[in-house]
């Protein structure tokens, strides 16, 4: 396979299923060279089914009612889902077209079943998992890095604080175990331990010294408590709650950092809070950094706060970083070559040109180059396949800096032989949160990389159209107005979009209530979503998010100014109700078909305002 | 669909790919239903890939390069996998042909791609996992209960241990919030207080002061060190160590009872432990039994274990139960009426010969069927469908007894509506440990179970069928002999074997030595693995097993003394290394093929030890 760029028009079953045929040809292909498989396996050994089963009447009845269970499946899914593969008439949830390679992949792998959690049960499928960790690795920087697959981001997430608390829990366990190792260091030095120091000293003990080491970390369940604060941005995902419950650390340990009013983490206040935790001798169990909100897109600045730990580790304070790129981490590949070297920000103009990212005249911001570009000093980072990846669920994924940080985490299943160093570990299911896993999922990523190169021939083209589209379906949203019997409604989105996401606030022009605002745009929404029992005919569909005062702060104050409310409205009514479209469609590059599709929402979006106003 | 006594025959793609056209031909016709509803959404509407775009040179280029990729998948399936299809060549892990159905269901659901763990994304498939979940725990006799679908077993544990957790820890809450509910209660009653207790509390309080409650429980990472003991069986699986790490609750807190000579749970021991700790004034966080344990198959007395607890609650000292049946689980359906009532013990004979679950006189055991019957009193509980619910990965479940206890683990993400009262709740993820969740793994499970009823008509027959071949492979290892130069070679299976599973030893006659009978079969494995190159030509495939004493103490010594070893060489050697099968073929029930597989075997094994000898 060569390093061409990629036509996505192919990889997908089309919003008209233009590529349907091909997919079922393609899936019957596969799963016949699977049948194939089975009917020769042993050739000499007798069928276990034989045809005279196969003619008898429970046999037969049977097999209807497994064909009657199914025809109601097919009933359920065309009447209960939504319809995200339109190019253009599904402006909602980050969702979209899935990515063909992927599908057929897991159709076929699926009637092996393999198993990742032991080698044992899935030769070919760990291997995949490997390499798709490997890409994955390689994808965000880690250059000593290591991946695998998880469920999905959430659960990546709580695994990523399960790192950190046992990161920040073994010099206390060294203390106890090896105290010569960390001899003369305050307690306060043990809790500002870097992971690279934590790993050096590990290299240095015998393996019995890290078991010991490893049963006086917080696995114990001794010092949690004393290991500090988790600090994220007030855009974190609800799944940081989660995780900081589950872990035992607990909600308590947790510091909330404001948004500025582009809705990116304000890393001067995460400066001030890391400085007076530290004055006060509390440590930081570690910083989250977004990248991809999920409410708004927005893209914290990972590079700030990566200069800003070298800065404090120099005098004395340490903290880990994660990145929570569950949604925009595959954007990395934007900035990779063909060879996947990550370019400089000056030249990437040219690359974007050379391989036709682009339709129209597109800005990414040098900020958001720069932190995409900062990942890699991070120690871990959550990563969704199933979200920029294209891939069907359940498929997420978490990266870490160095390989050898799996062994602090690890254990070992007594029935599983470590025998031989593979590229797949023997007992994947020793190293990672969860246990069994279906090899399938790995095929499905493996087939979408393949498919899809991680750099700018590949993914980056992807997505640059749907970061290209957000933009326009932003330029459009703000020129739009609708005169609805004497009234003008207008559109106002939210400034400086970072990614693919577009949020946005109709208001009728001369509306001084902020409160009918907000009931203006819920309204739109429950006309635009699954709320509407006929979504298979709704012209029009979208999703909402509200900015509420006690988790966004003032932050959306300047936006809501720019709508003609005031702060006091602010205050008094306490949140804003947007429309909200994450914006992934593959199928809007196009100049004719935005235009045929935005005209079409348009109208539709008209319409509703009549019925509502 | 009708309550008619299901042929499995027809639900499996089958060992020489029997029902594979079948497979097609419906996968198809699903398809073309799935492309027809893209083609007919808004038949007006323009298609974004036209015909032109599909003559360009781009187009054909990724096309192809898809074809490539997915050669390639099939090639490292092909090459990489392990034929547990065979009716009776793999007798190794928990692992055989699973139901089509299921992966039917899911390949054409995953074409929909909805996210369960909101409404929004996923109204059909989100009611098929309300519909399952409420199957499940009504299958394990929870009649106000509620399940959901997890991703597996590993997970649905840390689940039940985070339950155990947060419910010990509210009456503390109670304490500091509402202290006027749980007036005049020490802190050992309040450690000691049942889950219908809380309950029964948290339903006076209002949402605001459940909200305060919660906040205070363990969730704030305070109190968690004074919840007590988790207690688990030596044959535990290892999830529960990453369960006790990741919840914070530690390692230390386990507290392991030894298994009998049957390798159940010594209940005895049990009591006796938990006696102890009352006495100490040390609460117990919760009892953990396992049924169906993974090495042996054995199922632990949960009878034993409700009936003890009953004893205890009245002196005053409470635990919770987990059942951890991610592999038994299903088999509750062999004892389920076909409408699914529980049958008394006496009735089961009639009641198999009525739905012809047996050829041959298979023996169910009292005690296996009290432990079953008393799932229904414990508090919640792990089952696999990936496991014996026969279905594809990733679907694990875990069912609790009262609907309400999950308002005790859930949240509220920012951006969702509980506006209206579903069947589904709208946003599932505040409910479970997780986020975001295919599906398509409802839609499987879902077409699984209504092809399959859980009960005798269904998964009672599938099950009993891998029962009954297990019961008969054991006599036919028992009696199996082999003359290796000169050398016998006999086979030692485990005694009563609770479920599905048997374990074995091959041992040359007169060898006294028990370090080179566990080499032999430790050889044995090696030969009939996946560490041999040539698996698909393999004519016997197993798994194996290692029972150390510092896991199982001296549970193992009645069956080494059998094969005539001594106590001395188990203190001196310490471990036995077994062959392992979980027998879950349905393809073995019929006598002749039974017979042609077993006799395949046999010389296989032979050959092996011919080799090896």
């Amino acid at each position: 396979m060569d390093n061409k760029d990629i036509d996505y028009n192919a990889l997908f079953v089309g919003d008209k299923s233009e590529n349907g045929d091909n997919y079922i040809n393609e899936l019957s292909r596969l799963l016949q060279s699977h049948m194939g498989w089975r009917k020769n396996y042993i050739p000499g050994d007798i069928s276990a089914i034989t045809d005279e089963d196969k003619r008898s009447p429970e046999y037969q009845a049977t097999l209807q009612r497994q064909h009657d269970v199914l025809t109601e499946v097919d009933h359920r899914l065309r009447q209960g889902s939504v319809p995200w593969m339109s190019a253009g008439r599904y402006w909602g949830q980050m969702l979209s077209d899935t990515l063909t390679p992927s599908m057929l992949a897991y159709s076929q792998a699926m009637l092996w079943n393999a198993n990742n959690v032991t080698l044992e049960c899935s030769m070919a499928t760990s291997k995949m998992e490997a390499e798709v960790g490997d890409e994955i690795a390689d994808l965000l920087g880690y250059k000593e890095g290591w991946g695998h697959l998880t469920h999905d981001g959430s659960i990546a997430n709580l695994e990523a604080l399960w790192y950190m608390r046992q990161f920040k829990s073994m010099p206390l366990a060294f203390k106890e175990v090896v105290p010569e190792k960390v001899k003369g260091l305050s307690e306060w030095e043990l809790l500002n331990m870097s992971v690279e120091k934590v790993l050096d000293i590990l290299k240095t003990l015998t393996p019995k010294q890290i078991d010991e080491v490893k049963a006086h970390s917080s696995r114990s369940g001794k010092n949690i408590q004393k290991l500090g604060k988790l600090i994220v941005p007030y855009t974190k995902h609800y799944s940081w709650l989660k995780a900081l419950d589950i872990t035992g650390v607990g909600l308590d340990q947790m510091v909330q950092i404001p948004v500025k009013s582009d809705f990116r983490q304000n890393v001067d206040i995460l400066k001030e809070k890391v400085k007076e935790l530290a004055s006060k001798h509390i440590p930081i169990l570690g910083v989250v950094a977004v990248v991809g909100t999920t409410e708004e897109g927005q893209v914290d600045e990972v590079n700030k706060i990566v200069k800003f730990r070298e800065e404090m580790k120099k005098q004395g304070v340490y903290f880990y970083i994660h990145v929570d790129a569950a949604y925009g981490g595959y954007a990395r590949a934007l900035f990779r070559d063909e060879n996947n070297h990550f370019v400089e920000y000056d030249q990437l103009k040219d690359m974007f040109k050379k391989h036709h990212v682009f339709n129209t005249d597109v800005h990414i911001d040098k900020d958001v180059y720069e932190a995409y570009k900062a990942i890699k000093d991070t120690e871990s980072t959550t990563i969704d396949p199933h979200k920029m990846g294209y891939v069907q669920y359940c498929a997420g994924s978490i990266a870490i800096k160095y390989q050898s940080m799996r062994n602090v985490i690890s254990y070992f299943a007594p029935y599983v032989f470590e025998k031989k160093t593979a590229e797949a570990p023997d007992m994947l299911g020793s190293y990672i949160l969860a246990g069994s896993k279906g090899g399938a999922t790995a095929a499905g990523v493996w087939a979408a990389h393949q498919t899809v190169p991680l750099n700018i021939t590949g993914y980056g083209r992807l997505i640059g159209s749907s970061i290209e589209t957000a933009q326009r379906f932003r330029k459009f949203l703000k020129k739009l107005k609708f005169d609805i019997n004497g009234k003008t409604v207008e559109v106002y989105p939210l400034d400086n979009p970072d990614f693919n996401m577009v949020d946005w606030v109709l208001k009728v022009d001369g509306e001084t209530d902020l409160e009918k605002t907000n009931k203006l745009n819920e309204k739109m929404f429950n006309m635009s979503s699954f709320y509407d029992s006929r979504v298979y005919s709704n012209l029009f569909l979208t999703s909402h998010t509200i900015f509420k005062k006690d988790t966004y702060g003032d932050s959306p104050v300047p936006f809501i100014e720019r709508m003609g409310f005031t702060k006091d409205d602010w205050e008094k009514v306490g949140s804003v109700t947007l429309l909200r479209a994450a914006i992934m469609t593959p199928f809007l590059h196009d100049t004719k078909t935005f235009e045929f599709y935005t005209e079409g929402i348009a109208k539709a979006m008209g319409e509703k305002l009549q019925q509502i106003l």
